[in-house]
């Protein structure tokens, strides 16, 4: 067991927004790097709002073993949470309320692991820390399938929905291929990526060359032409004899409207989507009459631990092992981001970048990503993209052909506070 | 390179219906196993299509190497149809011109991989072949992710889907699971399995245990209760906090109206199905209130070679080689069938059963395989499918992160015969 040092405090890491397949392989680094220290790490149940109604997790109850096993675990080990904190000036009780509980708990280093919302949060939070004369240090570390955090090469959690996008994509048009002489001649996969097409991206991995799969791309950052598409699509079936579309599902129209919108909002006001791939699905069947299938995986890309990338999962442990460095080096509002050095090989070192420069950005896909069709990427994405989804780091396996995931204890630290509402600030 | 034995003849090897992870580990074991006994194999381009066609592809001239990787490379590698054929009675023209084939190429064994269909077109070709005085020797080919085929103790393909479907629910359950306090409380996962819920049911290998994953099946072989299902889904989420719900493709109301019937039919007559995952979550969302989310992986839970069982691997490489085993023995309408002589540790055979006793039928769940309260799979169920979904058979890695599938290179067959039509029998 690792003894506590002469440094007074512990370590909160927390878990928000979206998880990954390799979140968790953060939290590793996270707690790992901090035992090594000598730092206790209490971990917030379902992200922020733990620290808010204080129910902490007792990390050290948790053996080498089980946390070693969160490298190759997916989900969210202590639980996440969509919930964004409102501004310092609209709620400033509830950032008071987290330096409470920091403070009741002798707290001194805050790392929120998790997107742009998260960054602003861990921002705010190290200013009003600042303000009532709590020493914190917030760390953000980064994670998101949407890839699109300023500032950091990529973002871990990436790599391995962009290794599963390029692979499904690769096999389900194995399986087309094999069909379109009689069945299905057009395959529609939806992927996500809300506002940023770098999952969409991704899939351009599966093949290169005008005739290899995936032929066409529709990427949010373009405006969805629905001539342009259905005239590629055929053109694509009378040349090549079938057709492989990925779709991200935030393309919109001219109008800027969703081409799925649900109408309803998550907690951070985005709009809620999914059914790109049934209205593509629906157009060319019923404009082209072409027989079509299509996929929606969902969860099941961001979760899909078995099939991560060896790239991605070593950077979410090396952002979590980072950003206990730089906490307990006494930075404060910065982010653990990867730096590039090179394509290939592909080197990369991790730094710590300001959160300032971080928070509420959105990295969309550079324009010259997109190939001049609109339809596919570009030599230059696939050099960026090609070293994240490089290389396997599959689970071990447990009994009966199901991957050995790991279930915590995640055993409650005993409250000192009165309960917390969030109506009575 | 195999020498030409004395035995005249050649060997046809045709691919039917929808394709599997690991049907081209059968064309591996066919083609290795009479390269093993200097008998010559052409494939037909397109399943019985191109036999009717005169497309045959001669895999002579594909490497040792080329035919090795087939065994880890999913979709079918000669090209597949949904092609059935009439009865002899309807169009014996089309049996009569299949003959026609087989004596202008010297075929003297046919080996239709496919499922009761294929089973069916074999039986009748074997028929027709002593009718008119020709010497063919046809062999079944078991292949079906639907695990539908009679006799066989499973379908080679099934293992992987099984395999596919039992991780994914984790997965995914894993994400929802930590993101259930603040986001989406339920999830449901659409798997395919027209009228047989095999598929839904590999999904139960996911948990043990009323809280584990995933808490609801619906079977094609139960009626769906709305009612039912709305209740066991509340009650879910009140004890979990959250549900994971698979359902097949195939479920039907009391009217015996699939919920996600899209009117068409493919080739066979069979209902094109999809969406009924979005047509529960619309349920769920209304009557309920909770967020929910979907997933459709369509194409991608049958071509995911990256998470192939490795018992399904083998037992699809070991049918093939029997089948050729059977042909060259003499047997006639016949299928090498996987007979299981023990659960645990599973030990399995591969023996030949008569055509007679598979083409057509249709092997549904055993009712004592679903639980009483219809929405899990019983103790027997699991000790039945968790063999199938045993060990792991990952392709060989290629170049930036995906797996090293084969192309073939497919040469054709010079033709011997007037082109044919469909039209003029």
């Amino acid at each position: 067991m690792p003894t506590r040092n002469a440094t007074s405090g512990r370590l909160l890491y927390a878990q928000s927004g979206g998880v990954t397949a390799v979140i968790n392989a953060t939290a590793a680094g996270v707690i790992e790097a901090a035992r090594a220290r000598g730092v206790a790490v209490y971990a917030a149940r379902n992200g922020i709002l733990g620290a808010l109604r204080e129910e902490l997790i007792d990390t050290a109850k948790e053996s080498k073993a089980a946390i070693a096993a969160l490298r190759h675990t997916p989900g969210g080990a202590f639980g996440s949470c969509r919930y964004k904190l409102k501004s310092l000036e609209a709620n400033r009780a509830e950032y008071e309320r987290l330096i409470e509980v920091f403070r009741a708990h002798d707290i001194r280093w805050f790392l929120y692991n998790g997107g742009n919302d998260s960054a602003d949060t861990a921002l705010k939070l190290s200013q009003i820390g600042k303000a009532l004369g709590y020493d914190i240090r917030c760390i953000g570390v980064p994670k998101t399938v949407d890839n699109d955090l300023a500032v950091t090469d990529c973002c871990p959690g990436f790599g391995s929905v962009a290794k599963y996008t390029a692979v499904s994509t690769l096999e389900a048009s194995l399986d087309v291929a094999s069909m379109a002489s009689t069945s299905t001649k057009v395959f529609i996969l939806e992927v996500m990526g809300r506002h940023a097409g770098w999952i969409a991206a991704a899939a351009g991995l599966a093949g290169e060359g005008a005739d290899a799969p995936p032929h066409l791309i529709l990427f949010p950052e373009n405006v969805f032409d629905e001539a342009a598409f259905l005239a590629k699509v055929k053109a694509t079936v009378e040349r090549v004899g079938w057709c492989t579309v990925v779709a991200s599902e935030g393309i919109r129209n001219a109008a800027g409207q969703f081409l799925a919108d649900a109408g309803t909002r998550d907690a951070f006001g985005h709009v809620q989507l999914g059914g790109v791939a049934p209205t593509l699905a629906g157009l060319v069947k019923g404009r082209l009459g072409y027989k079509v299938h299509w996929a929606l995986p969902d969860y099941l890309q961001r979760s899909a631990r078995h099939l991560a990338s060896k790239v991605d999962a070593e950077q979410a442990y090396a952002v979590g092992k980072a950003a206990v460095d730089c906490a307990l080096a006494g930075m404060n509002a910065v982010m653990p981001v990867i730096v590039r050095n090179s394509d290939s090989p592909y080197r990369w070192k991790i730094e710590p970048a300001p959160l300032a420069k971080i928070a509420n950005r959105e990295k969309k896909l550079p324009r010259g990503f997109i190939r001049k069709d609109g339809f596919g990427i570009t030599a230059a994405a696939r050099r960026h993209l090609a070293p994240l989804i490089a290389g396997e780091a599959p689970p071990p396996n447990g009994k009966d052909g199901l991957p050995a995931y790991v279930q915590l204890k995640n055993l409650p630290v005993a409250k000192k506070l009165a309960a917390w509402s969030p109506d009575k600030p």
